[in-house]
């Protein structure tokens, strides 16, 4: 895998040679860890500890000195123990992040040390500060992109990615709906769909005036056609709006579930299809009889674990990378807005990540 | 389309010669007529009239006379104004039923007097003794049909057959679930399943102790490998009992809603897929997030008049009747339980036809 990538990514030769330059450094190297023992609430589980790295590396075997690692609602969950897959405990916490290729084994091809990589699969453990891992498990970056949007690339922005790709053969012009739109997902929808010709309306939950009026222009600033709120949905004023539109909406995403979810079905074109990608709202997605049968909308869920361990060896997914880094880097795709906390504070970040309306992505940085 | 079914059935050419046969009895002739000028209570809207047909046949139309039409949910439904398409009223209503073609004007050259013929469309009217119509507008089945299977062939054995062929590739051995088992797309469901070897878990309403039994017979006689009840499915028996399969169920035909909807998709595996074709319950369908996103369950209807008007001119419906007919005709299809009525008695037969736990489906029987 990390072979193919290195070929994608315009991978440099040359730096075999630098290969064995960490070696004196490396040695009896320590890594700070967030892991956790036992599942349940966060704030109680998650603790740090410090682990002496074995001072050989197996010759397939990478050091990776993590730089960045966000906290994601698939994080809280897996902690919890609510997640549909759960790494074996004690476990390294983390999903997703961006680290650095730090040292090499003697048998691997496609890395090399200074490489920027993430991990290839959920439960990788991205909260510590170096890790050895196998050069399978890691995919390659281009070197000059963006630490913070490599950080944050490989769960929102491709969930974003597939979820627009994946379901409906969208024209440019046709208009998509979705809820949580200022979600991390969200806002990667907002940010494809504008490169893509695809108009968008965008619902978030009702919240206070200044604050609402502050995220529809941010909102409206990364190309969103249209910001409501979940209020506004439920009137007859949100017909009258998508009369403007010529087509009606042909995808819809959900991360809310309940009367949100309903919504979004109700407003969807005949043979239109809702992708549920969160439950926000801790209710199930209700879809009135009739709008199966008769308007024959499609009810289906994304999960980016899941499509990427069916397309690990697969093009698609570099494709989608290759896409992402090339946006990221003709400053087409912005990071969401973060806040950054050390592995140390790592209780704040806890806290901060799990309470309602966030100012941003909270995320650890390594260095 | 009635040439090319004509073809598909055998159409004698040498029947041509029998075309004015039945010119003077059909001269002055008057249809007995079941119709509703507004929509509401059918007991209360549905009324009977005498129709005098025109003396002249237009060169491409046909008169049929209508010998037996059943009463379906969705004539109901459309009755009441709840159903999703309304022919402009006032109306002859029935959605479904067999005729034979009395007479055929002078460009018709599809259909021959005796013909025995089913509608293409939906809101055709088929509860009435005469109906002048397009050759266009029905299609012939094979003369040696049962004219109660023909009747009752195009509502609820044609969403069975679309169900069981269009959402999941089944292979032999594969197991599916459903709910209203004993509903006329339940019994329909069972029949096939059983001839392409897929076996079937089927759901009933609970009911006294000697009519489950009853039922359960009736339905494990038609074909069904295991029938339960929806009290059961909710105990950890059902989990236990589809351990018994090697492979989870794959596909899920939903009739009811609300919690039985809930059930189905609870015993789906991975990626399964749950049609909805009905909502007895009146309740919307409930779906766990989870299930969406990590199971990757998929949610969708099937409306019969939708797929029929999408494949009006298509190979796939005339195999799709020519596969039904052939297995009538070798007894290994049969039609559901009946009770019959004539046109005179229509109010006792709606009272019927609306009651719950009927004993059969209600047919109009015209001559």
């Amino acid at each position: 895998m990390a072979a193919l990538v290195a070929r994608v990514f315009k991978g440099k030769a040359f730096q075999t040679v630098l290969r064995r330059n960490f070696l004196i450094i490396l040695r009896n190297l320590s890594s700070s860890q967030l892991y956790v023992e036992n599942f349940g609430d966060p704030s109680l589980t998650l603790k740090k500890k410090m682990y002496e790295l074995p001072s050989s590396l197996g010759p397939k075997e990478v050091i990776v000195q993590m730089i960045m690692a966000p906290i994601n609602p698939s994080d809280v969950n897996m902690m919890e123990g609510t997640y549909f897959v759960q790494p074996p405990l004690p476990a390294v916490m983390g999903n997703e992040g961006v680290g650095k290729v730090a040292k090499v084994g003697d048998e691997v091809r496609g890395l090399n040390v200074g490489d920027i990589i993430i991990p290839s699969d959920t439960a990788w453990g991205t909260w510590q500060t170096f890790k050895i891992t196998s050069e399978e498990d890691v995919i390659k970056l281009p070197a000059d992109i963006s630490l913070l949007s490599a950080a944050t690339i490989s769960v929102n922005p491709c969930t974003a990615y597939r979820m627009l790709k994946d379901y409906v053969d969208l024209k440019p012009g046709d208009v998509i709906l979705q809820n949580g739109a200022n979600s991390g997902v969200g806002v990667s929808v907002i940010q494809l769909a504008r490169e893509w010709n695809i108009r968008t309306i965008n619902i978030v939950r009702d919240r206070p005036d200044f604050e609402k009026l502050k995220l529809k222009h941010s909102l409206t600033k990364l190309g969103a056609d249209i910001v409501v709120t979940e209020e506004f949905v439920r009137t007859p004023q949100m017909k009258d709006l998508l009369k403007t539109y010529t087509s009606k909406p042909k995808l819809a995403f959900n991360c809310v579930g309940g009367q949100s979810a309903t919504e979004l079905i109700r407003h969807l074109g005949q043979r239109g299809v809702m992708v549920t990608y969160g439950g926000m709202s801790k209710r199930p997605v209700m879809a009135p009889t009739g709008a199966l049968i008769f308007k024959e909308v499609v009810l289906c869920g994304y999960w980016n674990t899941s499509w990427n361990r069916r397309h690990k060896n697969d093009i698609n997914r570099l494709t989608m990378l290759s896409d992402l880094c090339n946006l990221i880097k003709s400053s087409k795709f912005e990071p969401p807005p973060c806040e950054f906390y050390s592995l140390d504070d790592y209780k704040s970040a806890i806290e901060k990540a799990t309470e309602g309306f966030k100012g941003g992505k909270v995320v650890f940085k390594m260095e």
